[in-house]
């Protein structure tokens, strides 16, 4: 039977709560589908910061670089460790050592789910920029402390780096509608925007059976309010990508439903999947977090390890849940209920 | 009779529909309230580039310095003119120069009008840093062509441009409902937004009186849509400032009534009055532009000059207007039609 090694990161907060429950879903999916998924545990987390000094092991990165996939529920607990430690110390240099540059995001209505907007009918799949960009950790202050003080923080685009997810995205809007929306605000940003844009334009010749559409960022943001159905792919940097996929998920109905991966598209290194919430301390182990998200995100974990039909045995699941009325509204339903819905459904 | 001297910038597109209907609006609510307003008209607009290389005269900041206030439509026209030339020639210089860095975004719901969410019940005031930070234009790029090509965007605060910033939200949030809302990005950018969030927490507690809470830029975003009502006062940079305006100029039914200011506060230098939207090159001079944000910037362009009783007429006439599905629903009244009605409705 074929086997994928997985390597489990609860992390913290409700992180642990939705990744328990995405494994058992996952675990169930598998073997009805005749392969088997074998997952190793990692504590990495603030509470391990806190007895150990450091989020994960100096070794961490080359312990995950075997595993066939990652599958992380949330890192951060303000309270115990800033967040700047917290995740630059775990999520974020994951995501850049593995080189999973494109983060992938899709943001529709499941059944049953009321989202904020009158509208309903889109279906729209962000991919955001995920090593690079305002995001570099490049800066720095000077005067510090004094009222003189000047803080700099510079964001740095590769020819390499824009053009990978450029690629992506328009392969990923030939698989979709063939429409790819590309983010910037070369108005405002006259080296790094005017950088993506040129790129853009000249991708779009070799990409002509693609729709490409360039889009300033806070027209885009209109946009997802105004009218999300005319959207189908839509490409941003790292900045924008992390706005948008809020955006995003508020307008599915909000972070309980909005699921992410983070693909290393040349397979070099383990790909990871994620939830795009947080650890949410305050419901932390209350066992009334919606493990929606998390379950979706395993979804796509699957469809990244080529197993297709399980990853859409887990979509339906989900949709059957929703569609009940399970897990539909956020706060009604128990985590065990959701789970205990969706793996009922799994058939 | 006291009279104000006005600048108008019509600008391009329909930048120059609505400033003639905002002007027309504005001149009968001061002849009603007792005073006057004495407009000088400059032609500063793409075409003008065409025609002589710069998008205004050497001497223009000069010559706008001298006037009470300026109302400006709209600037750019992307197939004459590039947008980072013509932004970058005339509206940013402004803003620079006459150290407006206050801009200032009313967002809320007009009576009539049915905005893309569900919730209506919301009154939130942006507030936008509007000289420096992300839109700086430093960077640069080197190895141009090739693919080693790296562009970078430098952000800049300096302690001086945040610090006044956030204490002219602190002086807002008093006049409102006492919350003030700032909004970073301190666990992805560590040097600017860490500045930033220290700044405010410095200055709250001068400011005990105001609640103020920290947001991150995607979490602002998401609640904008799933919370709006939460919100009182928003203080954020000049990319999440303009991010956060767009999306709520989209909440609150479009862009047709999305109306800013862009604020000397030390009034050392003329204030600038101009609706959110942009110069919408396809439907120039149809007739059929929305003036709504434009009469609502010279509102506030009132208020700003102490005529407050004048602008609450103003705000009363759009009410009065909308209210009765004048000019409510974007793309149904003529330009025309909705400046008849709000002067009939001013008394
Ligand atoms: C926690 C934070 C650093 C992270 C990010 O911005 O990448 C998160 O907001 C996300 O969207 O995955
Ligand atoms: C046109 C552009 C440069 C401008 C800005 O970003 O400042 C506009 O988007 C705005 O919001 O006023």
């Amino acid at each position: 039977m074929k086997t994928y090694k997985i390597a489990l990161l609860p992390g913290d907060g409700i992180g642990r709560d939705v990744t328990a429950a995405a494994w058992a879903v996952l675990e169930k999916a598998a073997s009805l589908n005749g392969f088997s998924l074998d997952a190793t545990s990692y504590p990495w987390s603030c509470d391990y910061y806190l007895e150990n000094g450091s989020m994960m092991p100096a070794d961490g990165i080359e312990t995950l670089r075997s595993f066939d996939a990652i599958l992380l529920g949330a890192v951060g607990w303000p309270r115990k460790v800033p967040d700047s430690v917290s995740l630059h110390g775990l999520l974020l240099p994951i995501r850049k050592a593995f080189v999973q540059y494109a983060n992938i995001r899709p943001h529709r209505l499941l059944p049953g789910v009321q989202g904020p907007l009158r509208a309903d009918g889109f279906d729209i799949l962000c991919i955001r920029e995920n090593t690079e960009g305002e995001y570099s950790g490049a800066g720095g202050r000077v005067h510090q402390g004094t009222d003189n003080e000047v803080a700099v923080e510079t964001s740095i685009f590769t020819r390499t780096g824009v053009e990978r997810i450029l690629r992506f995205g328009f392969e990923q809007a030939r698989t979709r509608r063939g429409k790819l929306a590309s983010v910037t605000k070369s108005n405002a940003q006259k080296y790094s925007m005017v950088f993506w844009d040129e790129i853009t334009q000249r991708l779009s010749a070799e990409y002509s059976d693609v729709e490409v559409t360039s889009y300033h960022i806070d027209a885009m943001a209109a946009r997802m309010v105004m009218a999300p159905d005319s959207l189908d792919v839509v490409v941003a940097s790292n900045l924008f990508g992390d706005i948008l996929t809020d955006l995003g998920a508020a307008i599915q109905g909000g972070l309980g439903f909005a699921a992410s991966a983070n693909i290393n598209p040349d397979r070099s290194a383990p790909s990871m999947f994620e939830p795009v919430h947080g650890s949410a301390p305050d419901i932390a182990h209350l066992g009334i977090a919606n493990p929606i998200a998390a379950i979706w995100s395993g979804a796509m974990m699957l469809e990244h390890l080529g197993e297709a039909a399980a990853a859409a045995r887990v979509m339906a699941a989900i949709e059957a849940t929703t569609a009940r009325g399970i897990g539909a509204i956020p706060g009604k339903d128990k985590t065990d209920a959701i789970t205990a819905s969706v793996l009922s459904a799994l058939g």
